[in-house]
């Protein structure tokens, strides 16, 4: 069934057609919308219901309608709802500090669809021994999400170490000729490692959905 | 040990560090640098050789060298070596005739790399009753790989229907405002369907590595 | 006769000419400006004067001098006149609930031009489930405007289904990759479907109007 | 039912659903290929059956197969079956001499889907005297067609003097900042005057289409 | 000589090397430092001295510091010194009400360069008649500053009417694909009608300093 | 009176309308059709009738019909009838050897439409001193053609020397970053010196005919 | 060692694997964390610890917490530590006022790193004879860093007068088709002249230390 | 003095002015010009005298003309007279095989310019350890050039580990969303490690040219 509000058509059958239900796209959305929404999804849903995008402010006033509604603010993620059990291992690493945001969207979000996280933060390629430092790590991550901004040449080095599947999200981190983060995206589609497929633009969720849908097709076949 | 011509500095360590050895970029390589590398390579590697992106011409030549090559004609590709036994299932899936070639250069890369295929070609979204009419082998495949050239928009709509990841492949196929596959491109990385990620124009090679790389990840804890 | 302002040159013959009045477009000018020009069409013509791109603030100055006009929150429009009476069936179809501003501004256009609506919104393909769920409302329609951002891949799907012509809005919606309506732009310019045609990426005043011409076309045929 | 050749997935269902049976698009398809479409499709199509962007060289190869086939060169079109009796009046508009090519693939082509065509060519805005002299023409026009390169002009004053939909089709003649067709293509998508929808570079089939589409949603009314 | 100041380098022989003294380009300076070049400017030169591109805000600040400087605020030009004697003929053709400041700011530096300025507003290729009624005053012009938004359709246009040099500016009119006047500036350069030339997008006074340039050759030549 | 062949719509009237009679543009014209067009342009014409972007092989062709026609192999020009007398003083100034063909199409063009031409040439900014060396010659122009690829930088350069009005031409001359021209382009656009208007990449024509406009309307007022 | 903060992983061993301490980018950052920052790298730096882009604002705060250190307003770079002895001659040369930030971040960047400067400021290619005034100093300098917006033509003149390396920076000076600074870097790229090498749009930091490496590399050399 | 040919302006005071005669540049010269350029310069050059970009025809033309003339086929250089005596060391990097023909253009052209070479080729950054394996290399190196296609990420790891200024090169390798060189290029522009500066895309000849004057500027000072 699908009941429609005004303003959204939400989608009740996505959690059991795609194995994870809907996650609310704050963005554009006002606080009463983002609320009238979560509340109709957690009536429904085993899994924590969640919203990316999300300022502290939209947060406050959705706290007060919604109490159980918890704020992860360099991620801007709001999440209701326990967190599942972690299965696995997805690596998320980001070149710099100024990733840190979409880096956190990414590994927030990971954890809220049931993944173990492991961060490495701030390893760019101009300094290859604070990469190399933590190779070990690398190499016991299941999925990698590889996230850079500027010239965006991490998931090329990254990917040319280890043999897990890599996902690259270009940031818009950077000025000139980084043009909002087409330098970053353009490198990481012409990577000259394969094994790197790539997301969006700043896009942290989808790349922590495409991970967490591999790693724990990796971990369903394990684990039972 | 890195052995070097001078044109090439061959990886030889790769298959252990990455569990899948260097495999040949054929396009602006001399079919004798081909034959060289082909030669090289299958001496000290257990899985098959082989080189993408090659012309009947460069095979011609390079056969009478190397005469266990055989040649893969829609998919460009040369092979050395026997097919490795297939796991799993990654199904190609492509928008119309003339993505044919890329597709049949992830369907035969994913094959030589001991990966399951379920071909699903020229089910473009003009026509849904024709990817409709594929539901269920989609429903079976564990990873996707989705191809398509002039609007692109394949990869939104198949991704809306399953729970495995979806690997989508811009092509240059179009003419005005697709630019080359640009238009594609752009349409891919800007999916609203999450679980959609891209790799470069026209790459089908790039498709078929990440998806083997998943698929066997899959099946390595399964089968073991 | 064309009377001039010292900003603007009215051209009152265009309802003669072109069938449909001049409707002002508001951004950009002032509220002095527009209720002016609303003044002056509305003593001439027997059709609803209106204007789009209008903010409530606008309306608000305008309404003091404009006693009966209406505002149109969503759509953005300021309209003076008796809505006219509705004629065949134009489909407003909408991808998600980001495109509800333009997609309103398409269906209130259409209506102030004379043409009855039905909005079909927040039916995205990626998940066809709920686009398909309105196939009757679709055939129904004469005429289909269809509006998306993100990857803009809407259009395609729905053109395959049916036989009346598509107008195509791409939107602004989206971040990253999609470059301001970009790649919707391009998809839908390069569409696979026959049928579409496209505007500029949130005109959904040129759409509607481009509709109501059609619409009303058919039926001056049939009515009389 | 989808009788599907390695190559192609023919949608016989197509003329049912959408009113038109499919048109076979010649480029980068062997004349092979072709022949075997275009037999399948005459099989059970009543409609003429055509291929668009065919060589003469092609054209050769094809009628060896298909006596029956007639090529029209400087549509660069391939036909078989009668030309359908024509309704309505569609104006193809277009700008300069190099047009002429895709003014042809779009007269054609609305001929061969059953509407009645008016040429009116070479009347670019350089020389506004020559278009005005077809004022009348314009004016009986039930739908036109405007097609021009370089600074793409022509569907903004064209729209400007008629009440009917213009459809405008940018065309890759120019050179230097036409960049290959987008400096007209984007001069038709910001085009001030309302009523113009623009299809893709070159793309004088889908002008014509949609243009049929239309002309013959009116003459379904008024002849019936 | 060339007197420094730490932040410009004045270029006091101008005058007598190109004909026309320094004019101060306001954006980006503070009001301090245009008081101050205005006041260095004003010390040696019998022509008058200006400023383009200067806020209401800049002027009040200005102004207190030189009493005898006036402002144009619909041009956004600060002027010091007596309008010279007008000679010639300049037309300043504008398509639409949104590109008046751009058309103004050419008007009056033409003026503040000793030019007659025809001025013909808001006569956009939509409504054709409202340009045509206006065939005589571009006759009678020597020189015409065509200056258009959108689809840049207008110097085309006029440029095939007349004899005389059209200078073509292109705005940043308009909205989605007009991308901040780059339709338009394209438009404009890949123009059908011989004898444009172009402009940098909103450059007003560039445009106006060459028609000033050509037309007070003209009368040199004429007067003496 | 309007002669319409069936590929061109030859506009007689343009000598009367625009002081300058229809100049041929011979790309992608047959050398039949640019026959056909000469003669009937001769039969009308005091001017010389002639084509612009014509091959060696293509004259041959033409020359055996109209053995009047004479070459200009450099700048691709075919022309027919004398040489006029020629006025004034227009400066072609061009950066580099490979800006020669463009160069030649403009110094050739001036002198068949009677304009007095001084070649300077392969004076690019790299070696300043070859520039300065013809200052004395930049005085004298009174109209000035400037041609560069690369950075065109020159236009800059010359019109910071003189007063004459600088016509620029960006050529495609360079590779890479050059973009076929578009590095040129925008330089040109955004020159830092006034007097400086810019036409399409390439077209030596353009320049000529608006220098040459320039040029004789300055003498009409001298002579007479 | 590599101490860790959580938004930094401040990379000690830079000043002994680089000959230059890490430089903090200021942009993004808080005021507390360039502060921490500044005290760990002044802790174990014999040289100036220095933060690039960094408002006044954010200076008062850090003040607070280290007062030992200084602010450039026009550089916008907060230093602590002793100016070191300059060695060499850098000359830092731009073409117009409004490039004057960039050029002292270039020109203060130089001089914490050691190396002496010559500020050669607002000799843009318009007036030439600017330029040529400082020749003098231009063949003095060793290392030259050449700064302009708009038409970026400067570097080209420069680097045709001297044989010292030339260090382009595109600014994003300009409006219109400077497009941010993109003509101006596609010029510098483009350059005529050998011998300029360009860095990123703005970046006169990035220069600042290419040009410091190549003085400090010819004078260790020279002086002992 | 500046003789003159028709073609070609020959800058013969270069050598004094900027220490190094003018190179020929090949492309788009015929071998006659070559030849007649090549004979000039030889006669008042102490430097040998050298072409790039020319093919093995060209040469072999030139060759007859010129019997001393010896041919780089790799580089596509064509050079006159004794190869000067290596001073420094500058290292050229290359990170494919595709990239060869550029690194050989950088590494003859620095030769033929009197500089050390150390080539350092295939160490692009998928496989580390290769490049890691040439860290001694590295350091030796005074300057370096540091040429990539594809992502262009090189530069930025290979600057990360050294002290000496990196000049890059991006090339045209790749395919699809490399769009000829501008994904290196934009990578290289946006680098994370200071100390890169960045050449036109396959500008070999120009990074040589640069690193040469800086290599030489060096040792100038070492030895005397």
């Amino acid at each position: 069934m699908n009941e429609e509000l005004f303003y959204a058509n939400i989608d009740y059958q996505r959690e059991k057609r795609r194995g994870v239900g809907e996650v609310i796209y704050g963005e554009g959305k006002t606080a009463e919308q983002i609320t009238e929404i979560i509340k109709r999804l957690s009536a429904i849903s085993d899994q924590p219901v969640f919203a990316t995008r999300c300022s502290l402010d939209k947060f406050t006033l959705i706290h007060e309608q919604v109490p159980s509604a918890s704020y992860y603010p360099q991620a801007r993620i709001i999440a209701v709802g326990q967190m599942p059990e972690a299965v696995g291992n997805i690596a998320v690493v980001c070149a710099g500090t100024s990733d840190l945001p979409i880096a956190e969207e990414a590994a927030v979000t990971c954890e809220l669809l049931g993944n173990m996280v492991t961060r490495i933060y701030d390893v760019g390629v101009s300094g290859l021994h604070r990469l190399l430092a933590k190779t070990d790590s690398l190499h016991k991550a299941e999925v990698i999400i590889c996230i850079a901004g500027m010239e965006g040449a991490l998931p090329s080095v990254v990917a040319g170490l280890v043999s897990a599947p890599v996902i690259a999200v270009p940031t818009s981190v950077g000025y000139g000729a980084s043009f909002g983060g087409l330098a970053a995206l353009l490198a990481m589609l012409t990577s000259c490692s394969a094994g790197v497929s790539v997301v969006n633009i700043d896009n942290g969720f989808g790349a922590a959905y495409t991970a967490s849908v591999i790693n724990r097709a990796i971990h369903s076949h394990r684990d039972f």
